[in-house]
């Protein structure tokens, strides 16, 4: 089965928005068996709708469109896809209740021209909008434009993301699984992994699961700044049982490197496994300035878990609020091994927290010295069975720096917590 | 002239990842006068990446690809794009030597497979990568595929952002100079505001700008959280003139809520204004947990301005590290004018900053009481002059709400730094 998504809207290709859509409709369709082929953007105007809606029922069993719905000038898809399929757009009474009960809701004045919205091509059927005024529609383009006997769908969404995904969610997956039900179930599983490279991982794992791999299953790679998804996925109704032996697989050769599955966070992976071990943790940061603490405070839950935050760029802040020695910043510098150690034990210390980590290091593009350059950095943990400190060289931009000894230093209190 | 972008990637397709490339190339290209038609997303199959690539090349001048450069049996663009304009891979040694350098620089051994990125389509020239070890690749393909007579360039750039992106400004900005000169000079200027609604800056700037608008030039708005940009364009040898006197009305009418231009952020603005005053500042975070912080210390040069940061979830650490009272803690609640006060005063006496902001408030999704829902956050700003203190509504999601809080927080010393 084909789907093609088309993002309408000038104001994506001039770059002033995010298109979020695209990641979502498709992660939507994937989890469930779905693939989307191929996603396009085109501009609002009458001529780039046409042509590349018509292109892509040209392919596709499964059109998806989203924007282009609301009532203003530059809304023309509703319009351009009538005259496509040659379909009348005919007044429906029942949207026209529901936009009007919308602005009751709110108690505002209804402006005439959201009468558009209540146009619909002959035979479509109404996806009802829950947090808007235009309702999406799904048509069966049967025939097919230019190619008589192959059916084809075709869902136009609105552009507002808090509209498009309830509609999504409650409309458009019961209309796939009716119309397009899978021949056979489908699985994947996606892990999360740091402290190792791509390439490695790729080495580590391709020969041990082959034997899989021969046999069907799927195997793929994303790699980002301090961190490689592997994804499993198998079709037919052995498919779970496929990749639970290559999750065996994966477990005993990369285990150590796993922090979690599917959207799973390191953060997420740290405060719910320490919040189920009853752990606490206090930071002190100096270059890392309050990433740390700020990517933990976004999981809910974490007042549980995060003591205290300590981020202490000055050495005067290393002093008076860690207790870091002046002789060991004298002697060995603020980037060191000593001060790295000193500031973990002063923020467990300080904070009464099980655990402490620390970072020192250079984030650039000043501070480098003859033999501390950018992107030098000194981690430490410290916890109930002494410390550890860590050094790399990450020599990247600033925020990429942050984040990865973020992402190193959050390893050493995983793989600390993970069970042997 | 015809520019059409083509993203490669499984990854983007399965939602996997977001599309962050369409927004910021397509922005880059539209601030300097040009425009992208069409965007496009397919897998990084063989078959994929060279039907896409032959068909833009079919309509556009220019063609850029991201993704599909990588070491990894799943790169397949330079391979492809080779084979579809029918010219061998080369070995470039001094690719090979740039790839070497790389893996030096960082002390790692080079995996063998690095080798394949430095196979270069015949004729291209290398786009170097400052971040990373695969170098982009600019071809012109004259003739054109199945076109004798039209010329294209195809750009092929690496999918990660921190590659990309430096490699587009350096790099391809000025082959675009040089290869597709604008007829006429294009203008633009951006400018970021907080803390008023992009209606109301609307309905402030319409008529003011009115006359310039009938004279050609462009108007526009974008919001987002916590900020709408402004944004004014013009083409022709008198663009700039009339940008430049609209900019004087934009001063006049809002600018106590401008902090910015361009692609500045509010804590780029502070930290540089700070730096410029010889200011210094400190800030106590409970709910935004060490976000300010965070986005502080994301500036080159935080470290001459920000003294400290103290990230006090929890009531001990508002004691401990902020000398917060424990009777106001007890009367008033953690969220509170008084606690707010008292951790901004606190985080002043102790770091000795001239200034120190506070926040403490409800993140969610738990922590609400009868009289304080999810969402309430008091923020405090103590300086030389006294200590003032805001109370806002925020009730949106958790990371949201954080953005939010710390930028209204970030307005609060931004407004007390802007020369009257």
């Amino acid at each position: 089965m084909v789907i093609e998504l088309i993002n309408t809207g000038a104001e994506l290709l001039l770059g002033r928005i995010l298109n979020t859509h695209q990641q979502w409709i498709c992660r939507q369709l994937s989890d469930i068996g779905y693939s989307v082929s191929r996603q396009v953007t085109v501009d609002d105007s009458a001529s780039s709708i046409e042509a590349s809606v018509a292109e892509s029922l040209g392919r596709a069993d499964l059109v998806i469109t989203t924007g282009g719905l609301g009532p203003t000038c530059d809304d023309r898809t509703r319009e351009r896809v009538a005259a496509l399929l040659g379909r009348r757009l005919v007044h429906r009474e029942e949207v026209m209740d529901q936009i009007r009960g919308y602005f009751a809701r709110f108690g505002r004045p209804m402006p005439d021209r959201t009468k558009v919205e209540a146009l619909v091509p002959e035979g479509a059927l109404i996806l009802p909008n829950a947090h808007g005024t235009a309702p999406g529609l799904a048509i069966s383009a049967n025939p097919r434009p230019g190619q008589p006997g192959r059916s084809a769908w075709l869902v136009l969404l609105p552009g507002p993301p808090r509209e498009l995904r309830p509609m999504f969610i409650d409309s458009v997956i019961p209309l796939l699984h009716r119309e397009f039900p899978l021949a056979e179930p489908h699985f994947s599983r996606t892990w999360r992994t740091s402290g190792i490279g791509e390439s490695f991982l790729e080495e580590r794992l391709e020969k041990p699961l082959q034997p899989y791999l021969e046999k069907g299953l799927d195997l793929g790679f994303c790699a980002r700044v301090g961190e490689v998804e592997v994804r499993l996925a198998a079709s037919g109704a052995d498919g779970l049982a496929k990749i639970s032996e290559a999750a065996t697989v994966i477990e005993a050769e990369v285990g150590d490197s796993i922090f979690g599955e599917g959207d799973e966070l390191l953060e997420m992976a740290l405060v719910q496994r320490m919040d189920a071990l009853g752990k606490t943790v206090a930071v002190a940061e100096s270059c890392t300035g309050g990433h740390i603490a700020n990517r933990l405070t976004n999981v809910p839950g974490a007042s549980a878990v995060l003591l205290a935050g300590y981020v202490t760029y000055s050495n005067a802040a290393k002093v008076r609020m860690l207790g870091v020695r002046e002789e060991s910043l004298r002697e060995h510098g603020a980037v060191s091994e000593v001060v790295a150690r000193e500031m973990a034990e002063g923020a467990r210390r300080d904070s009464g927290a099980d655990f402490a980590l620390a970072i020192t290091g250079i984030a650039g593009p000043s501070g480098a010295t003859a033999t501390k350059p950018v992107g030098t950095v000194f981690m430490a943990l410290a916890g109930p069975k002494g410390t550890t400190v860590k050094h790399y060289l990450n020599a990247l931009d600033r925020e990429t720096f942050k984040f990865l000894s973020a992402q190193q230093a959050m390893m050493m209190l995983w793989r600390e917590l993970r069970p042997m």
